[in-house]
């Protein structure tokens, strides 16, 4: 398309207006009063969370603009929860219903869900078997150290008095690598095809898994008030059970499951529906287990990751150039090119399905989280002691850990690229405030920790990386 | 994939394991007794959520079966809620919780409000500008038509001694023919080109513009108790500037969105949370408006529709084809029809950012319908009675509408055309039953003739259309 430089103008100007118009809406006064109709017309929560959605989803995109600066979106999400949760201390409190809407926070749970299932199809049993030993050495010290040191030496000293499931909960989110930040800072560096970006992922998905047991464990051990063995055991079986299960499952079924699908003639509806109750069923069956829902969601995400099938997104255009292509009695190399190129695109990979939904829920998790962040707990010396020291013990352990991966790799760039945490930590703190163990001190501190690990690592790991 | 008979069969063994262990899991007795932690590990109904969710969607995908026997999706969706929602009578009440679930419906309202949104985008204001006189002539014959009829006839002779409110709902459900299914059916017996088709389209457009304007109007008088001419006016206004107003600055700002969303550079997760946040705040407007949601979601969408830009969804699959092109020295004729091919496939709709959202909600929201009509009204000889003659006042009175196509169209099948109603007359339902206006007797009788109306017309339609 194009446009003239002054239409272009024009553009903007109407997307201005566009925004004077929200604005007046959302001012205390209202530019329009509601209606009696309306709003005794059924339910009444429910057109105001439709534009909660709306105001979430753009700010979300909106703080995806830190992105050019080089930092991961999921940051930015944060950092914009954070901004809207604070803007009651300036007395604009119309965002403050946001975080007590019920509705919010289902869709909030639902995002999660979907975004460990999407973690799960990114990870594969097949690339968690390749990367093998040293993967799995650096994964599980770096899952032992910063639980450990937080646990019994970084927690008590820095914030005592705490009763001693704090300190684990507090230790638990340390644990787990986010597989998402990483990969994309390896991709964004052009780094993702090294053997110490493969380890790095390898092992950020095994203390993924690592973690989510932790978490099981750990969230039994508070619900419980003491740690029996009979208990740690069962819950440890179940874990090791229903990941164990679902892999050894997966990786015979996940072959059938992608000739079903090929057969299957009923078009996208199916395919997805499919798709998406097989997450949302094993998030349930998880929850029935004693589990988190998001391990049942990881483990479904893991078992389709080897499902592929005909493509079903751009059937016309294929059909279309095969046309063109026959008319034109193309042949010899031309031919085989085009044939490479229509076969490399004609099947797709089942993560399609859940990218839309992603992009409609998960920002909602993030959004609401840093909303529950508490700005004025970060005005005391005492929180951001506590983040300072939460910080270097969580950075230090990774980085120790990088010494597991053993002769001819880099260490260094190893255990930098274990730093970043994210999505599961940030499940943990959420939870652990759920079950009453984090005050909002502890909770800010954990948010804070998070979003500098994943602040942090994006220029010291290119940087490292850029030296070789 | 070429896989052997004997992997074939042993996939669909898989499939008949998989659902046995989702029946046993369905059982009442259960396979997995729920654990202690995750019942108190947080909000308890968000897991149990999840299932019904997966069994809605699973549900609703195996009764698109019905597809293969010509009938469209909605049809099946309907008669697997009807059947879910019966199976109590049988003893089998483990999904009666469905029914009352708050975060169902919020889920079933947002799929509604998607599916407007699409059906606004199907429409768009030009197509409407020029189906021209015909379809307006049509549509409002074939609104008043039915209005009339049932409200003053059919409803106070079947139905006597309700109050005159009741009468006027049951009238407007009646009103509009669905787009959605009208269309489909047109397309699937291939006479989409015909100019029978374009007036009815066009007509349906137009009544369901209508219906949404009379349903503002109707709900008014129900929540106000009488008709007192200002409020009638001042709704009518509303609507007619909501409506009117909307698709004048649409159709100045629509271009200029698509010049803007070619400039942006964000991605795809931008632009999905823009079209999607738009339709959000459309529907939230509307609904301080006094007008319901979904009134606001089709205008949304009818400012939306001539928003194309630039591929995002394959933009590797153009750049490796013009890649492969350029390489070979491909020119004259092939490269001309090839750039052509590209060119049609390298814009995509902006229709597609809400195409999986609305595979997720919009089912969800037919099947909880479904679930709702009560069988055991249907035991009723007096429902049935009153289904039929509904039945038959809806055909006939769209069919005597068709007259209004005037000279050189085929008007019985213009008026055949119109007869399918669907979504907005089961919204209408919905509302009126929420309002406390219609009682389950109705309401059942109402969801029949809408069942009614899309099983009898591809049959008629297809005969009588092939006769020409």
């Amino acid at each position: 398309m194009n446009r003239s430089p002054v239409k272009q103008r024009r553009g903007i100007y109407a997307f201005i207006l566009g925004g004077i118009l929200l604005a007046m809406l959302f001012s205390p006064s209202g530019l329009i009063a509601a209606d009696a109709a309306a709003v005794e017309a059924g339910h009444n929560l429910f057109p105001i969370t439709f534009l909660w959605i709306a105001v979430i989803l753009i700010a979300a995109k909106i703080s995806s603009l830190i992105e050019r600066v080089g930092q991961p979106a999921v940051l930015g999400e944060l950092i914009i929860g954070v901004v809207i949760g604070s803007l009651y201390l300036f007395g604009i409190d119309i965002f403050e219903p946001i975080k007590t809407n019920y509705i919010i926070h289902f869709l909030a749970e639902l995002g999660v869900v979907i975004l460990l299932f999407q973690i799960g199809m990114e990870s594969s049993v097949s690339s968690m078997m390749k990367v093998g030993v040293p993967s799995f050495l650096v994964a599980c010290v770096g899952v032992i150290l910063p639980m450990a040191a937080i646990t019994y030496a970084v927690g008590p000293l820095l914030v005592p008095g705490l009763k001693s499931t704090a300190y684990l909960f507090l230790g638990a989110t340390m644990t787990a690598t986010s597989v998402g930040i990483t990969a994309r800072v390896l991709k964004d560096i052009g780094k993702i095809d090294t053997s110490e970006a493969r380890i790095i992922i390898g092992a950020a998905v095994i203390d993924d898994v690592l973690g989510l047991i932790i978490l099981a464990v750990v969230a039994a051990i508070v619900v419980q008030g003491s740690i029996e063995l009979y208990t740690l055991s069962i819950i440890i079986l179940k874990a090791v059970l229903f990941l164990g299960g679902g892999i050894l499952i997966g990786t015979w079924l996940a072959p059938r499951l992608g000739s079903f699908f090929s057969k299957i003639q009923t078009g996208v509806g199916m395919k997805f529906a499919i798709v998406i109750a097989f997450g949302l069923v094993f998030a349930y069956i998880a929850s029935l287990m004693g589990l988190a829902p998001i391990v049942g969601a990881f483990t479904a995400g893991l078992i389709l990751k080897p499902v592929h099938f005909d493509n079903f997104d751009s059937p016309v255009f294929i059909n279309d150039l095969k046309g063109a292509i026959k008319e034109e009695n193309v042949s010899g190399r031309l031919a085989q090119k085009l044939d490479q190129v229509i076969e490399t695109h004609s099947h797709k990979h089942i993560e399609v399905f859940t990218e839309h939904l992603g992009h409609f829920m998960v920002p909602i998790f993030f959004v609401l989280t840093g909303m529950q962040v508490k700005v004025a707990t970060l005005m005391d010396p005492k929180v951001v002691l506590m983040a300072g020291g939460i910080l270097i013990a969580a950075m230090l352990t990774k980085v120790a850990a990088g010494v597991a991966a053993g002769k001819g790799q880099r260490k260094l760039v190893v255990g930098i690229g274990m730093i970043p945490r994210g999505e599961v930590g940030l499940i943990f703190a959420n939870m652990g405030k759920g079950l009453g163990v984090m005050d909002d001190t502890l909770f800010s501190a954990i948010v804070v920790v998070v979003m500098l690990t994943t602040l942090v690592t994006p220029p010291i790991l290119s940087g490292v990386f850029k030296d070789k």
